[in-house]
């Protein structure tokens, strides 16, 4: 099983990665872009023959203890066969 | 619009990054994870009214020539109205 966690800033702390590619593709030929967010991309591999329900709730333990810092940061994530 | 462009080290590219979070959580309590790879996550803004197919053309470029380093790494993305 596989589980994409995205980890991002959250709306209220500035991005200053996300806002230096912004600058960068307007100054490129890229004027149809008005907002960049960077985040962090995780992929998981899970052991099969986990229960899907208890696997889930591992990868939200895992995302939200280990991988985002609370105070800045906030996830989502799926699970896939 | 909203497009989610997704960066990761090839496959045959070591990921230390990953590879760091996966010992730590084999060193905690999370035994099921078998692997991880890190990446990047990118959320671009595209202006309304563009049309979707152009859209995803110049996505696509952004993608290739800004947000990737096609040496080590690659990339997908998805687009949302």
């Amino acid at each position: 099983m596989k589980a994409h966690v995205y980890v991002t800033l959250k709306r209220t702390v500035l991005d200053a990665q996300g806002q230096t590619v912004a600058d960068a593709l307007r100054r490129m030929e890229y004027k149809n872009v008005t907002d960049v967010r960077q985040g962090k991309y995780f992929l998981l591999t899970i052991e099969d023959g986990i229960d899907p329900e208890e696997a889930r709730v591992e990868i939200e333990r895992i995302a939200r203890e280990v991988l985002t810092n609370p105070v800045i940061e906030e996830f989502t994530f799926r699970t896939e066969a």
